[in-house]
């Protein structure tokens, strides 16, 4: 019984979370109300706060969440490849793919960070610092070992990091390509923005 | 008398725009209110509503002047070159300066679409069409002429457009870069992007 308790809780509070993403991403956070949400959830008003405090605390986990996931998979694939030119191809495919397939919550992750509460802010900074930090250094890897030719790295990498999540803002999924293709597509571009080829 | 009247009031309608578009990128659309607005600019809630009917009102002017601007000097940059290596060149420094050096309009300008009206957005939709439509070209002509070496045209085009808008994003005054750095170093990773070179 406590099992099954437990696991309703969570599936209420995962329902409550992608709920929240949905009418964040269409209204921003400002625009939605906790009851838009309760009601997109089929929940009452009184049972989001069994599960959060606040619409900014919904806010907090979508967003930990979102960084958490985006850290990982670029320490990833970064881990599972020997050079940083195969490392690059990796990274660059999965935050491409993860921006397309999951634009609605990227949306919320990168467009909302202004409504964080200053502490949840210092801490969320502190993953995009930690995501932008493994593209610089990845990047200064490859030049100084050659892989790369690369007048300005700094810049290299603040381009990659921005055109992945900028598609976020503008893909959607009735366009002109899947997220498998763009990623594909963005791993050519990538490689000819840091001068690395095979 | 007149023409002092009429100066007087450009001067409140630019003042109210400013505003708007400072407490607009700030706090986002829906979670600035008319009073904002007012008190921004100096002025009372109903002198407000004398230059315009609602808040929508102020963001569709401001959005309507953002990509009027934007569509101009992405014309004027092909228009005043040659080559479309050199056209490239002026029209990736004048997009990226652009929304470097005027970073707030330009978020509010690229990240508060859905809160226009149905048919203010179609308007504004179309002005992103036509921007979207000369980068576009601009790639696929220089393909054609051998200018450009790039097997995906339109996601290199997308791409472009792609980094010039994130810009306002992450754009910070006190950051590493001036605009003009920016736009300087933009251009080489464009060129690099289509595969143009001089």
């Amino acid at each position: 019984m406590n099992a099954g308790r437990t696991a309703r809780g969570e599936d209420n509070r995962d329902r409550l979370l992608s709920a929240a993403a949905q009418a964040f991403a269409e209204r921003g956070f400002h625009g939605t109300t906790t009851r838009d949400i309760a009601a997109a959830a089929g929940m009452s008003p009184a049972a989001v706060y069994v599960h959060h405090r606040s619409k900014e605390e919904l806010l907090y986990q979508i967003s930990r969440a979102g960084h958490e996931r985006t850290l990982g998979l670029v320490t990833a694939a970064i881990a599972r490849a020997d050079s940083p030119v195969e490392q690059l191809r990796g990274v660059v495919h999965d935050f491409a793919w993860h921006h397309a397939e999951e634009n609605t919550s990227a949306r919320v992750v990168n467009y909302e960070l202004a409504a964080l509460s200053p502490e949840h802010s210092a801490e969320i900074r502190e993953f995009r610092r930690q995501i932008s930090n493994e593209l610089r250094t990845l990047v200064e890897r490859g030049v100084a070992d050659g892989s790369f030719d690369c007048p300005q790295p700094r810049i290299a990498a603040t381009a990659l990091l921005s055109l992945g999540v900028d598609i976020a803002r503008w893909y959607r999924e009735d366009g002109a390509w899947a997220p498998d293709e763009l990623a594909d597509a963005y791993v050519e571009l990538a490689l000819r923005i840091v001068g690395g080829y095979d």
